[in-house]
């Protein structure tokens, strides 16, 4: 997997503690976008210069489609005429004194978007299903809203982190059960989510709905996603008002923000809804993306190994759905927003994208190759969400998000 | 009532669309902070002046308390100066050509806190308690976890808005039972919640717990809150992650930040809490706050009614335990970032906060002066919070949050 020409994600970048950047990547060359701007690729675009030496995507995605995608073609265009613009002599000053070229290692990524708010929902019928039977009843897994409404919460904003930044693993509450008293502690069931992030591309004013037909339209991309979740605070803290402390510690984001433009040619049918959904959820051509997604946990001192293949299709409720919902109320969506998908489970055992369900609760260890076992995670794992998309020799990398868990404080 | 000398309160307002700038208010007289600066009242605070020039108050409260004390209280000396600094000459410049003073009425007051995260407690006892006996228990009306967690969620940020805004009655999914099919309908159930805000005065680094007996040195100081509510909408869609679109469609906030040390006076002691809580949790000086909170229903063509008056001070968690509570799994609080109170409900049934609770569930209805009755509210009602703390001739006042029911769209 590389980052190809057909894709040209968009992230930030920075060397050596200097001003922060906009990027894309091919190969593995990170391009400075400001550096391209510089040497009058983007003139007849008219856009600022300055939107490309920004500390976030925010103010380039408000540029609109339009310029957006004009920059995107106009960076395929150059980046594939080699002969002029070379990414083969990637580290000597091109032209002008002007550098354009990075090695990946070389430069640090950030968190790509300044997140206004952060929904999450609970989109994949599978995990849901797993969940109930976990935790509810076997016999009536699904609650009976959960075909009717995409459910989603708010998370927190504050706590979403770029790949390769860790954390401390979280203390609180745990209560195993309801007649005794609660204890403080780190949390002994520290778990993954493998999701989606939707990056949210338009505004749209309090009090109007977006058309589930049109929904799209407020898409800029996706990232991929890892909601990092306690499931011992989870479980004494989220009833009667949803997952607090158990979520907000923690989540992470992979850096580069693939165009939902790049993903036309992985368009499959979603999955027919029954029962039929209310007429403001009825789209007229339900798709979903056909992206594949893998989780990799490595301990500390020894090989990793993957324990999950899932795929973003395994979406009940899809991306146009969640906008429409989130939407209906009037509920306003800026520029920036995060709407994740919820933990992406598919049928086999093996797709389930969360600890709590690869293990069944923690009755079903995983074997790792040194012959030791996981239920949830320790200090020192690494955990590394992959996701990529191929097709007729087209492939859309979409990197990798990797962090790592570091004993509590 | 009147915002007097004691009080100094911090808000954004503009004149005839012309750039924001950072105020206070004395009696009814907004006080244009940038006109001070540039009269050079702050010369010795070592302060930009840029910074009373901005959209919102943040950049002031990242000055740290040091600095925004410093301002406050250079101000109560200066309008203590009526001969040299005359707030009774308001409409005239009063030097340099510089206006400093606006009547009330003629300027726009804006939203005070570019918001970066929202989360809403659920802090009465008598509130959870109303709750959990119209809806769960009656004998077992607080869930296990109440007395030992102050229990919160993650609200909308980009839908909170200043006293003055409007808001289309929600539409959304209702669903009377479980075993019928929802319907997509205008909310039926359009309710208040009588709520404090409490804004975020500091930063905590992510992995960093905040202790609770330092907790209030995060707190820049407070507001009134309504967290508009559609009890129809939440029943259906709450479970099991909490409340979203019964929410987030619209919340009013007042337009003036009162400051934490301007409560000083009114600090009460808290309730003595059983069972013990976590030693996180446990405060050397358990401390409330005896604001008097009243709530104003008046319907389009006719007369209002005061249907609620509550206290700040019935609150079983303190703004210090929900920060330390917020930050013990190491969550990172941002400067301007709103932690609501959840419904502050007293013991008194004239004292609840939610017209779900005076109403019980609908079953009681209101009576208006003009023979007209309400449970939930209708199309063109306007709602009014008040709130005031008054002790020994000082009167803090908060002002008031007002907001009014338009038709669905």
């Amino acid at each position: 997997m590389s980052f190809s020409i057909h894709n040209i994600p968009f992230g930030i970048f920075s060397i050596k503690k200097q001003k922060k950047r906009l990027a894309t990547i091919i190969n593995n060359q990170v391009v400075d976008l400001y550096a391209v701007a510089e040497l009058g690729y983007f003139d007849d675009l008219k856009i600022k210069k300055s939107v490309f030496r920004q500390d976030f995507l925010n103010d380039f995605i408000a540029l609109g489609k339009e310029k957006t995608n004009a920059v995107r073609k106009r960076l395929q265009e150059i980046l594939s005429d080699t002969q002029n613009f070379s990414p083969l002599m990637p580290l000597t000053p091109s032209r002008s004194g002007v550098t354009v070229f990075y090695d990946a290692k070389a430069v640090d990524l950030h968190l790509p978007i300044k997140i206004g708010d952060y929904t999450d929902f609970y989109s994949s019928e599978q995990h849901a299903t797993n969940v109930g039977m976990m935790f509810r009843d076997p016999a009536n897994a699904l609650l009976s809203n959960w075909k009717h409404i995409p459910v989603g919460y708010h998370g927190r904003a504050s706590s979403i982190f770029v790949s390769g930044q860790n954390f401390h693993r979280p203390k609180g509450q745990i209560n195993a059960s309801d007649s005794t008293l609660p204890i403080f502690s780190a949390t002994k069931r520290l778990d993954i989510e493998l999701e989606m992030a939707t990056i949210i591309g338009k505004n749209n004013a309090i009090g109007h709905a977006i058309d589930v037909n049109e929904a799209e339209d407020s898409v800029f991309g996706f990232t991929l996603f890892n909601d990092w979740s306690a499931r011992d605070i989870q479980r004494w803290e989220y009833v009667p008002l949803g997952p607090f402390l158990a979520k907000n510690f923690f989540s992470s984001m992979s850096p580069w923000v693939v165009t939902i433009e790049a993903l036309e040619p992985f368009r499959v049918p979603a999955e027919v809804q029954n029962p039929e959904v209310l007429p403001y959820l009825k789209e007229k051509n339900r798709q979903n993306f056909d992206i594949t997604l893998e989780v990799f946990l490595k301990p500390e001192h020894t090989e990793g190994v993957k324990i999950c293949h899932s795929n973003f299709k395994n979406m009940y409720w899809t991306v146009a759905q969640q906008i429409a919902h989130h939407t209906v109320n009037g509920c306003n969506l800026n520029i920036g927003d995060v709407m994740a998908s919820g933990t992406i489970s598919g049928k086999e055992h093996d797709s389930f994208g969360s600890l709590l369900e690869l293990t069944w609760g923690g009755k079903k260890p995983i074997s790792l190759p040194d012959g030791s076992t996981r239920t949830f995670l320790e200090d020192g794992d690494t955990i590394t969400i992959k996701g990529f998309a191929e097709k007729n020799g087209i492939c859309i990398d979409f990197g990798e998000v990797q962090t790592t868990v570091l004993p509590a404080h």
